[in-house]
């Protein structure tokens, strides 16, 4: 199957809950970074990061693209509870059909600093 | 010249604070979006967010990748006042020599939340 459907169908099985789907997706000794919290995880600990991940949440894919063995997607990830949201930009490294290697890149969506509001550069966008 | 080096000068300029040297890699009318935070600047406008944004920086490429018209970048900037960081996901669409639009995400770097601590879920990389 197309890599960058893997990974389209992959983010589904995240947005339904669907944790048993997700080990296949991933090569059996694969490995997880999420740089931002300077964390790795396992196969079974990403699987299990995500089941413990406080609220509910809908995730919609606003990119996916292929280089290669590489499939890089960007998610915007929105929790139920109030307004928060995040975007998370992955960097799927696949090893034949399967997920070699993640590399995963989270930040919260919010307003702009004080600095930038107060100085008015560029336009908000909604 | 390639595209991927010429992304990798771009943000050589920027961690130099070279400010003037940074509209030449750009269409005109280019754009740049930061969804994080609904943001949208021209040309001018990015040059003048990066020049006000406070403090200073080093800023180090993690990852610098071509797919067609779009290189995507991973850099890490690191404030030289205190122990903050971001990392930034960059995609560089090019209108043949210069870039056209540019979307990039910002994530603050951190320790994990507490939930996750508690847990001891994965490993702590650094």
């Amino acid at each position: 199957m197309e890599r960058t459907r893997l990974i389209s169908e992959l983010w589904n099985a995240m947005d339904r809950r669907q944790w048993e789907e997700l080990a296949a997706y991933f090569c059996d000794d694969a490995v997880v970074f999420w740089p931002s919290t300077n964390e790795r995880f396992t196969v079974p600990e990403f699987i299990e990061v995500n089941r413990a991940y406080p609220g509910t949440w809908t995730i919609q894919i606003e990119r996916l693209q292929q280089v290669d063995d590489l499939v890089v997607s960007v998610v915007k990830v929105a929790l139920a509870e109030g307004r928060t949201s995040f975007h998370a930009v992955s960097f799927f490294e696949f090893r034949g059909d399967k997920i070699g290697t993640l590399y995963e890149y989270w930040g919260e969506d919010g307003d702009p600093p004080q600095w930038r509001i107060n100085r008015s550069i560029g336009t908000r966008i909604s």
